[in-house]
């Protein structure tokens, strides 16, 4: 979705503050340069105290604040923390999990499917949309916040999933089969028998569910977006704040949701992008997390969260916070927004710190704000609705990530894991890319497409990525794709199944690498990577190009890595899992093979493009460390922040955590 | 409580005996020189096998043997340790705790609040009451054992723990607000909405049941002791067995009671202290506790329980069991109790041994007790009653420790690795100190108190601190102090709160040290410490002293220790964490700052002193090393073990492990 | 059990099958040599897919095809995994256990004492027998799979424990004394009042139970035998795969089921034996697994399970298929049946293959087994029923098992953990011996007997081992042996127990060696090793040889290893833990004293000898390395793989992984 404009500013919650300083707050946010703040997606309590009975006192304040310091607004429904009445009431509504049962107290914790949660979500949703009517400089609305299914698997759920599985599988005999249930006894020859799905040790059965649980989510955005329809107007748009898998910070794709689907009742993708900071910050989840939410409508999204202060740990160096902020950007962001403005003073995020810390007061952080919102509004124009052209994508996958987690290729159980390594060594060549759905059917316009361990693939997405490189596609696979159906059931045919042909090899055996350490092209491997976690012993076809192979004399007879030209493309396969490093110097040897050109920048000098609203060339040089960076100018442009003319081939300095914007 | 001698004992248990041998124990004890034997606080069990039915013999066989052989006696409510008779009577007698319903089996894991086991303790009480009347012999009675709430929570302590709540909150508003009850949608607008406290992710209110948690201890402690009183001669003392908190050994000040409190119903305090030993042996807990132990009451204490052979890894080297127990009296103890007499055969503590081991002979451990008895009897008159004139003081807080539970700095989340650190950095200077409540009203009899990150303070205890800075007194205060109210409601100001001014500094932000180190001051810092954990960015006033800063050139401009004059005294404040040596050195700038003198001697050289009944002074030189230790005579003084005369100013050589008493 | 002919197999699943493979699978079979089959044993739910409707298509199929190939069968009883509809049926069918409620979904979860199990396993073996009946080519049946209790421990097992418990103590006074509950108030007058089991901190309470435990599984071994006694023709053997304690692998005696009592129900032990491959290959579980195996009846027995390509990363190199598989010859086998013959390609065990990998073709494994296949079937007759006459064994005892689990000695909770230090030093010394039930009653045809920490002796037995030593026997000890009666109860007396004059030592303390080595004996100790988890303080009495000493100054007067002559026989003990290597050097220098010689060879080369159906001498070398081994022929003597004759003093060459068999 193309905006208006750059939004700037920060979630903002009056109900949370020790005192009134609402006018304080919109005075010091004006300054600052904020013209957007998120508001009401987490306090179902304070809206609706008691069952029945509203309290919208807080809502309005905000509303009519904000209204008057000219400050938009995107409103959130806040059905993702329950109230305690509503427990009390419903004492099922929370979650009956893998883990046990759910207590009060923690967010996301209740079953999004229950009756009575539904009704009385439904009930303050409209009751909100209500309220909210009257107020123009409403730009948009927010479904619930990082929605889950929170591994509810109660029996009501249960019961709807063996609904589901018989629509699948009429002749349950079918059923038996697909999932191989005669091992260990555990076949089901009616369905009343189905036992508990938490205590199965059929990892096909137990991805099912996962699926199964993913689609709840989907089913619960159409459901609140249906409901809003009603009420919004046609320049308020919809969206949703979408997260990642967590480490402590936004890691990799989320697992439990399926993120392209369920961004089909938006208009566009929000997410809340966290990270480490300090000599820690290398930019690498800014530019995943925006890949991510830029692929999930295919355009511009909105920095719904990330860090001011952030958590223990996070406080930004001095620049940081701007090279943060234009990094966005760069990846195609049209809004950044704070979690949050104030620190909060009670209750578990006490120390996940705002714009302002607990005094409330003006603070280091908040000055650099004020530069940021300053540049915001003067560059608004050539910087909003950035269009990203990437020849690159990377393909994601639930299935096979829930297939790491039932089978891990050694210690490896997070699929998130290859997707980083992959992805991670592709930003430090400053290979941009897009991360496409594997249910993507168009993949022709992409020169390049990268299946990380791709593990879960259907015969009919084997016979698309297959006729992507015969009509002249590059592809790079890692270990493990295309090994079982969507149902996680291992082929019983060579390996990678039907892919032998497109990769020129195959393979039936696999193991743990040892002391085994990879050999082969010079180039890339000066010195011999160590092997962990998986090594496939890989059986060339003719004419196969071996790029890589084993030192360990027991296994010197296959290969590691292959390349083959497959009719008019080529498809190379990693079989095995070593440093990131030196999976950078590989994919340099293979983009040479392929002969797609590499940017010459290396991280920590982080290059990023697209084309502004204009048609113009924008291209942003970061520095992701704290020693200057010189480095030489691809082109006469204008660098936009000094307003400086940098003349093609002339060396310029990057100052720590400094940056460059270039037009031309 | 002053005594008349010196005891020396152990405690004993005829009933864990595998065959009779009473009398050859009560024997073998008068050999050894004990005076003392603590009984039947453990076994209810046996004093009534079934409900109502009761069977004193084994003590009246212990309280007649021990008559006979002139040992005095101190007999324990045995409350502690409940019968299975009683579980099966009332199941939900077994506390419901965070971590799910507690199994028969284990001491110390019932609710101390149920009404059955109330009743039932009552009577086995004034039962054994009545039995042990005709005993001239028994000097006092322990209250139960280590008494804390063992987090009982089941739904009777939550109903109670709301009618606490209704009291201190008639408004629910505010009750709502103190606690921030708004975020995440917590809020309570109905009592009978209060959810299940145990799934809380508010701190504040997680901490407020955990201090409504200890006050169930005080409770309990004023319930037994009225009992007990109605029986006890006015000869007889009241005591308890305090323990510490636990890290396989006694680690801290005691979380989950407020020992200060509880004290009220007792006329001297008890201790159990445990420690490693071996090459691990420093004489730090057994200070720590001691000072611990001696404040509770503002007088000499009993060791109720310490290591003889002790648990697996703790058998002492020759000599270091008598270095313990002077080392009790060098704390102000006026007896040291073992446990226990013998090892025992069957169950949980098998490996931790008594005196005796499973053969229940003479052995190396009671040939040493022999003689620590033989000296305990000579110089009883001389070394009972040491009174402690200490000008330093620490100042404790069970909400502040409860406030690093619920919010750790960095991965500290136990409070006492602060308040150790900081004490044994004192110990190691020999600097002795008391160990003062939070709520002492009278702090000018000390030169210097130390605030070991008070996280929680009412505006009324930091009002008391900067009236006794004003006033001439010393401060030094770890990072995070006066952060929060008693609520752990972050104070909405500039930190520390409402100490700006004395401490002539303020700061609102604070991070994670990464490779940041400390620089400054080159007497304290040789090498520069590397921190850890925590580093708050102190913004000093003018005239306030920069003692250390920062070596990372984000944050160089900040302070990190500071040192200011405020009224006549002064205030220093470290804002960062790092290791204890540098500590030690810091401490020492930071002393010579306020013109307090420091001891010339270090750890592992110890000195102790105080005066005794006759006013006459008394030092102890401890070697916690095994390597021989010379040192100075400070003064004319005589050598109580040896007898000798030690001129002042003669060097003089302390064994490994060895000690010199010095009396002048 | 001898055997006609040696037997080379997989167990086979045609139930798991994605398609219909089973003639082809013959075919295959037939090429490779393999023989035999073993099936049935895991699928319950495809034998009787609803509660009494039965299905025998694919059990007789796999008969017929496998009778029509000549293939021989083994059929096992599926009661170790339940159908869920039974589990529907009875919902408490499932283990309630210390970590509670069992789920639906893995094997081996139930309460095989539940009437409603007995009573539908009951029918489908019977069922089952029947089908089974015309088939002359199944030569046995296999009892369940790897029995154990599953740690059922709710209401009923604990009310059938108490009645146990009442028989054993008609007077529960008698109760209470040996199980001194008199600690911590544990003391149960009434056997109503019994509490549940799994919370006692009683050791000797805990241990009764999981003895109890054990004797559910004897019995459970009697019930099935006695079904199948009814139906089994005399020809036909009845087994069980019996497995080991796991650490990923199998590594150490079983704890949970008592195997010697077990196996008296059984014609012939089977076992399955896993192990690492690759370069973690020594062959040592192989030697263990085999030595217990062999030891359970006394005779020769079938290796039921071991890998193929096994578990992840087990993947054997090449050659090392055909070591393992004549290494369990050398050890008694007169079975190798691999689990399993193809890959599964759904559920829990996809990544743990068979001979054939997941597209079920001929690969580099299938490939190593038709090699096998052939040698075994050319060498069979002189190969079979090899008769192992060592004279050297070590003493099992499940109960000194249970007491690590309740009485760590240090960090070693695992009594396999000594158990394997003392079997790998001997291992590697090529010291083959038997692993004797400490119930064993005649000892005199061992040379030497090794006690690994045999915590728990009863007095019969150490009067046996006293006996056994007055009478010429030698004797190694490790620490802790004969420290408590049979219910873990120690002994109140002189340790070690009823041995101090077999010993010629005693002692009552020990401690943890922080940084104490041992030293003493020059060749034993070339370097001084350093201690670990346990050391005890030994006392050894006039003419009693110190072989080593700690070199702690504060521990220095007491003795770590001692050897003593007692009567014609000889009894050394070890004090104390260290390492493997120290421990081989030791025990060289302990046989040197005993007059025992050792053999020659060490590891990696491994020497196993036995005597042949014909009396003639087979004498196995085994290389464990990846690299030559050169050594000499020590008899005239043929070679029987090559068919070569090697004379006596020659030197020969063991290619890495490579083997010789020599007969004379």
């Amino acid at each position: 979705m193309k905006t208006e404009k750059l939004y700037y500013g920060a979630a903002y919650y009056d109900e949370y503050m020790p005192h009134d300083r609402l006018l304080k707050d919109m005075e010091m946010m004006k300054k600052a340069g904020l013209n957007l703040i998120r508001i009401a997606e987490s306090t179902w309590s304070t809206w609706e105290p008691e069952d029945g009975v509203f309290d919208f006192t807080h809502l309005h304040r905000m509303l009519k604040a904000s209204q008057e310091a000219g400050i938009s607004v995107i409103v959130g429904t806040p059905t993702y923390a329950i109230p305690a009445w509503l427990v009390r009431k419903y004492p099922d509504i929370l979650a009956l999990t893998h883990n046990g049962q759910e207590l009060y107290g923690r967010r996301q914790n209740m079953d999004i499917t229950h009756p009575g949660y539904l009704k009385h979500a439904e009930r303050i949703i409209r009751r909100l949309m209500e309220e909210v009517k009257p107020y123009p400089h409403i730009i948009g609305f927010q479904i619930d916040n990082e929605t889950k299914p929170y591994d509810a698997c109660g029996p009501r759920v249960q019961a709807m999933f063996v609904e589901y599985l018989k629509k699948q599988y009429p002749d349950i005999n079918d059923f038996n089969d697909e999932y191989g249930l005669n091992y260990w006894s555990n076949r089901v020859q009616n369905w009343d028998d189905m036992p508990d799905v938490r205590g199965t040790i059929n990892g096909s059965l137990a991805a099912e569910f996962a699926h199964f649980q993913r689609g709840l989510v989907t089913g619960f955005f159409r459901w609140q977006a249906d409901i809003i329809n009603e009420y919004r107007r046609p320049d308020q748009f919809l969206t949703h704040n979408f997260d990642y898998s967590w480490r402590g910070y936004s890691f990799g794709f989320q697992p439990d949701a399926n993120q392209y689907d369920a961004a089909e009742a938006l208009d566009v993708a929000g997410a809340d992008i966290y990270h480490l900071s300090e000599e820690r910050l290398t930019g690498a989840e800014i530019s995943f997390g925006g890949d991510v939410a830029r692929s999930l409508k295919k355009g511009n999204y909105f920095v719904l969260e990330t860090e001011a202060q952030g958590n223990h740990g996070w406080l930004a160096y001095p620049g940081q916070l701007r090279l943060q902020a234009f990094s966005h950007l760069a990846s195609g962001a049209n809004c950044v927004e704070y979690w949050h403005w104030h620190s909060i003073h009670n209750s578990l995020e006490s120390y996940w710190k705002g714009i302002l810390s607990h005094n409330l007061k003006e603070n280091a952080t908040y000055r650099e704000c004020m530069t940021i919102g300053a540049d915001f509004a003067r560059l608004s124009d050539t910087l909003k609705n950035l269009k990203k052209e990437n020849k690159i994508a990377m393909m994601m996958s639930n299935r096979s990530n829930t297939a790491f987690r039932q089978f891990p290729a050694g210690e490896i159980s997070d699929h998130n894991e290859i997707v980083r390594w992959l992805y991670d060594a592709c930003y430090h060549l400053n290979l941009e890319m897009d991360m496409i759905n594997d249910a993507e059917t168009d993949l022709s316009q992409y020169r390049l497409i990268i299946l990380p361990s791709l593990y879960a693939l259907s015969k009919e997405k084997i016979e698309r990525l297959n006729a992507y490189v015969k009509n002249g596609g590059c592809l790079i696979a890692s270990f493990r794709t295309a090994f079982a159906d969507t149902q996680l059931k291992i082929y019983a045919d060579d390996q990678p199944f039907g892919m032998t042909e497109c990769f020129g090899m195959t393979y039936d055996q696999f193991t743990l690498p040892g002391k085994t350490s990879l050999t082969g092209n010079a180039v890339a491997f000066p010195e011999k990577p160590r092997l962990s976690e998986w090594m496939e012993l890989l059986i060339p076809k003719e004419g196969t190009e071996v790029i890589a192979g084993y030192d360990n004399p027991f296994w010197k007879d296959y290969a590691a890595v292959t390349c083959h030209k497959y009719g008019a493309g080529m498809a190379a396969y990693i079989g095995c899992y070593f440093d990131g490093g030196s999976l950078e110097r590989l994919l340099a040897v293979l983009l040479e093979r392929f002969g797609i050109a590499l940017p010459e920048e290396r991280f920590p000098l982080i290059r990023k493009t697209g084309i502004n609203d204009d048609g113009e060339q924008i291209t942003y040089f970061f520095n992701y460390s704290g020693e200057a960076i010189r480095y030489e100018i691809p082109a006469d442009s204008t660098e936009l922040i000094s307003g400086e003319a940098f003349p093609a081939g002339e060396t310029k300095t990057l100052e720590p955590w400094g940056f460059h914007i270039l037009k031309w």
